[in-house]
């Protein structure tokens, strides 16, 4: 029922491979655009098998685990019971096969010589030193591996997950292939009403990115929902329970402390992460430090014997402009930084998250104190959303922040939709948010001189000038809308725009001057 | 017809007036937003007589001729024939009518004393110095006044009008409307199509601000579409025209030389502007200078007769990432200094027009030198898109650019809408179009430190903090869609969020800690 999904008869691209050298095993899924006048134009691709021709979908069964072999021989290689994160093997200078895999994805449009061509060498080194993340559960052999950091193109996660008001586990395993077919890097299921686990299944078993979650919510449904009855004993089977599915990494928010919440309670909005004010209650009912930052070493070290990543959850972003940059953020930030340093230290790979709510003059102060305090670890932003009364539009308020804090050089942008602040998103909501913020981070590798992503502007443009509509449509980010937008005005392939017409159209003025 | 375009009857907001002190006959309508708990929030209004209490709309008749007495007034001091622009009455120290009210609007949301409150002595003491322009034909006594500069709130401008390809009289006014309920600041009728006269005298006599044109446009419909027969004699008549029909300010893209065309011809978009292209092919069939430069100080004698203003268009202006910052567009740019200068010893009103397609690295060099080569003259800027491949989301890549310079200095920006590059925006497009820079534009005041603007993201904040979701309505850009996409999902007023549901709603969670 979910290929179709994926289907698009009318787009001239094709899926093709290109093989490991260190590890042959390794073959790597990219997109060919195929141009009309003979060029070709490849692609990064998140859509893994559901684009291999003839694949059939089956999600009872769900997707091939491509990295079974791999792990199966790490495992071998190690006595028994032993098990090592790819930080671990990088730190040892081991290039693993995922390490390559990641690094071919990244060259996608680059020849070896180009500027800004990735060699596994430095993907390896670029983890040991903690610049970026492979996130990678053993128990995940589904996955296909890729690099989160600023070194590489900037990703972007899209949310999904059911709230208690609604929503089933088909329609978020829908809403979960929807979005990879739009582009999202990874899938963070932030279910929180019925059948968490199963949900949650469903999506591993059949979604090739890495997925993150919170594992908190689940814990808290355990112990339905009273957050005072929370105990490190739940949350810790919670994590194991979940590190054993196979997700990818875990939000934790760790760094937030007693001594943050009175800063917190001063603010417009308080809190708004949900993971952090369960914390911050938890800690005023029981007059106690967190049991995240009091257990941290344990949690390191149940993420470590899976290779599950670490995202540092900023349970104090802050909710509005207002509370923008204030010393409950900042607080909790430096923290992190200290976190950051004791999850290394069990070779826990580590990304911290971000804000929020920031005006414009005010994101570059988040990325300047982010990379001070937490030693070059990836930064994951929510956005930023720009303004506080864009709703309904919260999908355009952030991805202004995004695109901006990305170029400034944050790793991974977690989508916002146009729903944000509203409802929960439906399958056109996370279309229209994770194609915005694509842009977002496409805008962002462009600013930062990505030769590859100038090389698809660079084409699109040309395609432009040369009135070559249909690769106009299949170089764009949407080529289904962009498609059915022009269509609906010009039925056949004009050797003009629709804006303007024949007479007044500014490129064909051009060319025929001598 | 029109009204119920305006027609909202669960927004809990009503018109406000404010009368000046100067001039007692200035009464300057705004938008106070009563809030459920009491509170009053004033909002700058763009809706003229359409929102009034009991206005019954008469499109053959037209909106009321608000400055119908100020103006008559002015003619009967003066000697007969003798007209002044804004700019002399500025220059003298004179405060005009249209200069109290325009400063009176600017302060919507504020109180005498409160940092930014505008005088009208500083607007005109701005546009005295060329840092502002109030657009106002003397043939447009429709228009409320309105003042564009750095110093003042970010404007918008929405772009209307048919192409040989479609659309009639009725949508092309409707549209307009449409464009000023959702905010827009300026209307740019763009029409090339058919009806091109009668068109824009409709929206001229029922739109209530400033209409702006590219008068090229109807100079080359009136000479068939055939650029080599244009003549600077079809062209002045035109503009004659349309000064005696009471557009306020004219796009003239008088600063593309000669020169300049071989460079443009180099680059992988050639000249993207209509306007503009229109030019160079003229100049490279008679291999003449441009007859617009040739003639500009006669231009200036013409639109100073009735105080149009000039936006010196940017013919040149990048169509692509890869045309960015080139020597075509800054060359350009460098005559639209000199001619601004110029349009000034006229006393004419000028504006310089901007790109355009930039990368977000490059945009603060254009903002920097439109100020060093331009004398401090308000920027006007199309966009700029941060990336090529958005089509059917083009809204979104140059909202982003559109923030960012806002944030730098810009005065107003020109919308970009989904279809761009694509169609002709419909009225849904025009409204997502026009939220949107809204949207980018209150980000920048925001980043620039605005009162009021952040005293609408507070009232915003507190709202959600409390859960006062009509307000929050109320106090978005787009109450509409707010609250349909809400209501989709939670149907009474809760205290919780649907994104989250009761239990995992953080900001409820954190008023529960004591």
């Amino acid at each position: 029922m979910y290929r179709e999904l994926f289907n698009d008869p009318q787009n001239a691209s094709e899926k093709i491979h290109v093989n490991g050298e260190l590890h042959p095993d390794v073959r790597v899924g990219m997109r060919q655009v195929n141009l009309t006048n003979g060029e070709r134009v490849v692609l990064y691709d998140t859509t893994g098998v559901y684009t291999e021709p003839g694949y059939e979908a089956d999600t009872q069964r769900g997707i091939p685990k491509m990295r079974e072999a791999w792990i199966a021989a790490c495992a071998a290689a190690l006595p028994e019971g032993e098990f090592h994160t790819q930080m671990w093997y990088a730190r040892r200078g081991i290039v693993t096969p995922e390490m390559e895999y990641a690094a071919i994805r990244e060259n996608a449009g680059l020849s070896p010589g180009d500027r800004g061509y990735i060699t596994p060498q430095q993907v390896c080194e670029s983890i040991a030193g903690g610049r970026a993340i492979l996130p990678a559960n053993r128990k995940h052999p589904e996955t296909e591996p890729m690099v989160i950091g600023p070194e590489y193109l900037v990703k972007i996660n899209a949310n999904i997950g059911n709230s208690a008001l609604g929503s089933s586990i088909e329609e978020e395993v829908e809403k979960a292939l929807w979005a990879i077919k739009w582009g999202a890097d990874t899938v963070m299921d932030l279910s929180t009403g019925r059948n968490i686990h199963r949900t949650r299944e469903a999506i591993l078993r059949n979604v090739p990115v890495p997925i993150g979650t919170v594992p908190m919510y689940q814990a808290l449904e355990k112990v339905k929902g009273a957050v005072e009855d929370m105990t490190w004993e739940v949350y810790r089977d919670t994590l194991v329970e979940q590190c054993e599915q196979g997700v990818d990494y875990f939000t934790i928010h760790a760094g937030l402390l007693r001594e943050h919440v009175p800063l917190a309670q001063k603010r417009v909005t308080g809190i708004v992460s949900r993971g952090g004010s369960i914390m911050a209650k938890w800690m005023a009912h029981h007059g106690r430090e967190s049991f995240l930052y009091e257990h941290f070493d344990e949690i390191c070290e149940i993420m470590a014997r899976y290779d599950v990543a670490l995202s540092l959850g900023d349970g104090l972003r802050p909710g509005c402009i207002a509370d923008a940059n204030d010393a409950a953020q900042f607080g909790e930030l430096k923290t992190l930084g200290e976190l950051c340093r004791r999850a290394w230290a069990h070779d826990v790979q580590v990304i911290i998250e971000g804000p929020g709510h920031v005006p414009m003059d005010r994101i570059r102060e988040n990325m300047d104190k982010q990379i001070e305090w937490c030693q070059g670890a990836p930064f994951y932003t929510l956005g930023p959303l720009v303004s506080d009364i864009g709703a309904g539009y919260d999908h355009i308020t952030s991805a202004i922040g995004a695109a901006m804090i990305g170029w400034f050089g944050t790793a991974m942008l977690c989508y916002v939709t146009t729903k944000e602040h509203l409802a929960l998103p439906n399958r056109d909501d996370v279309r229209e948010g994770v194609v915005t913020y694509k842009l977002a981070a496409h805008a962002a590798d462009i600013a930062k001189g990505h030769p590859a992503a100038i090389a698809r502007d660079l084409a699109m443009s040309r395609a432009r000038y040369d009135f070559r509509w249909l690769d106009q449509f299949n170089l764009s980010l949407d080529p289904e809308r962009a498609r059915r937008m022009h269509r609906e005005m010009v039925k056949e392939n004009a050797d003009f725009c629709a804006m303007c017409g024949p007479h007044f159209c500014a490129m064909r003025i051009t060319k025929s001057i001598k």
